[in-house]
């Protein structure tokens, strides 16, 4: 992003009648907004999407979910009758809700066989066990990135003018907090969190899993500058594919707010593939787990709701689009003190 | 508010598809709408109106602010023609704006006198100089407060189901904190903040005059005990109006929505004016201002957003109505595990 274009934002919004930096994040907010879309103000963004990216995973069978796999196609079939949690508050903020097969487990899959309104790109049915196996070949990383890149390519297509990240995979926090433990070299128990909420037992048998998923990959060879290797080792397909996700709208330099730790720790990926990505990263929100933290803090960026939520889906991002809206439209919008004949005590001063 | 209202809501709350507890403060939000609508679910509020409440302060000429008094009247014309902070966050969350001139100064309403759009309920024409005199006396606390209540009622009237308070008024943090001072027994220093921005020299003395509002309305016999006292003594016309609006959303059992220091130093006289009425209170943001983190602490009150705002108008609360919004509609829309046919791990554990 432009450098000069950030610094006209942020004299705009040093025009406009508030007293200067009161509106604190917002302000922030309105600058990437318009650096990244290389004019001040940047249009506000008024028809978002969610994509909701379906994976499941084979280490599952390690016991660090207590939620059986078939949850994964049950939750889908609820996706798609507009029952969940992601619906009600995309419903709120006027969101489409896209959601898209890229790795369900047959099982899953079956319980959705003949639903209307999936968006089918599955690259595997479920990953392999990350902590005996790769989750997945660097090929099946590769296409992941690209379906995920091309629903955004087909969303921007639509019209959708601002992209939010959602998830949906009995256990995926679990190769999340790998990826986010391999990546930064993190101790895992420091990343790993109760995800659906799990007891104390089960989230030391879960630090311990994501342990043995990261030295499985280190003894194959996979380093941690190697970020497309580090996904396919210990991540998942929905990781993949949201990184493409995120690739494509950064490209396209259109905002997309990232929800919880799925998304937080495929933005690590997504910025070592390219670093510019990180201009259209926007965090909705900062998640339970520990892990999503770790990354946001890596990635230095800063989220805006911290209401104590841990359900994934996209709910966090998706309930953050109108504070993004808002801090564009104050830009866009607010009348100037020459322009509304406000005095202005600082002017001059600071 | 009827506690089985309140189990009935946290029950339904336990059903929906997705893990308990998982959303966060949101769950809890939803369960206080339902609890004060007294049905579960709540109604989802659609039409959200914010009343900005002016008024001017004696206290300004102690040099507490570096705005001049003349900013109240031409921001009130800002409002008017649409283009402050408020309105564009107003119509990003389709909320409308009311502005009522409870206590302008004759040099603010000159700014607008012929203005229309403005409703005119002026009870006095700004207020004493706290340090040396009461803000005002308490026949007119009582007529300010009927006029806050008077504007909640025209506004549920209409058909509007959620309100927000919001106020404007140069220098008014100093009688916001003189009030939290007085109504806490805290120490002036830690509820004193900067406002609009003001140095550490004009702090320092800000803190001062606040000190010495507090000792002249003891020396003049007002006890904490006695909050229509405080609120006559140390307050504002604004506040006054804003007490007013909050009981009577209470007593309609309408949510009602707290923006920074103004509302949450009001929103402490009138729970001890009326302690039911915290129940229709929902804490918009977490204000820059400590006064507004020691009222919410007292009452109680988790503000929903924390993204370093200190502008007041109502900003803070605006931009938390679709939280607000999203809280009840996910109680009132999203599927059970039994209704979606989706497996539920903690059935019978929990």
């Amino acid at each position: 992003t432009d450098p000069t274009v950030a610094q006209a934002a942020r004299e705009h919004q040093d025009r406009l009648t508030k007293p200067r930096g009161s509106l604190g994040q917002l302000e922030d907010v309105s600058v990437r907004l318009a650096a990244l879309a290389a004019v001040v103000p940047a249009p506000v963004p008024a028809t978002p999407a969610v994509a909701v990216f379906v994976g499941d995973h084979g280490v599952h069978a390690q016991g660090v979910s207590p939620w059986p796999r078939e949850v994964t196609g049950q939750m889908v079939a609820n996706f798609l009758a507009g029952g969940a949690v992601v619906n009600a508050l995309a419903r709120q903020v006027g969101a489409t809700v896209r959601v898209v097969d890229v790795g369900m487990s047959p099982e899953a899959a079956a319980v959705v066989a003949a639903a209307p309104g999936l968006d089918r790109r599955s690259v595997r049915a479920g990953t392999g066990d990350i902590t005996v196996e790769p989750a997945m070949s660097r090929a099946e990383a590769l296409a992941a990135i690209a379906a995920g890149a091309a629903v955004a390519e087909g969303l921007l297509a639509e019209g959708h003018d601002l992209l939010v990240t959602g998830d949906m995979g009995i256990a995926n926090t679990t190769p999340s907090a790998a990826l986010v433990a391999a990546l930064l070299g993190a101790d895992p128990a420091a990343v790993t969190g109760r995800g659906t909420g799990i007891d104390d037992a089960t989230l030391a048998h879960k630090v311990d899993v994501v342990s043995r998923a990261v030295g499985r990959a280190t003894a194959d060879g996979v380093t941690a500058d190697d970020p497309l290797g580090v996904l396919a080792a210990v991540g998942g397909v929905e990781h993949a594919a949201t990184v493409g996700y995120l690739l494509a709208a950064a490209a396209a330099q259109v905002p997309v707010v990232l929800d919880g730790v799925i998304a937080c720790s495929s933005a690590l990926v997504a910025a070592r593939l390219a670093p510019a990505a990180r201009a259209a990263m926007f965090a909705g929100h900062r998640s339970v787990e520990p892990g999503a933290s770790a990354a946001l803090a890596a990635l230095d960026l800063v989220p805006l709701l911290d209401l104590g939520m841990r359900l994934g889906e996209g709910s966090g991002g998706v309930l953050a689009v109108p504070v993004i809206q808002a801090a564009a439209r104050v830009l866009a919008e607010v009348a100037t003190f020459d322009g509304a004949g406000v005095t202005d005590k600082t002017a001059g001063q600071e």
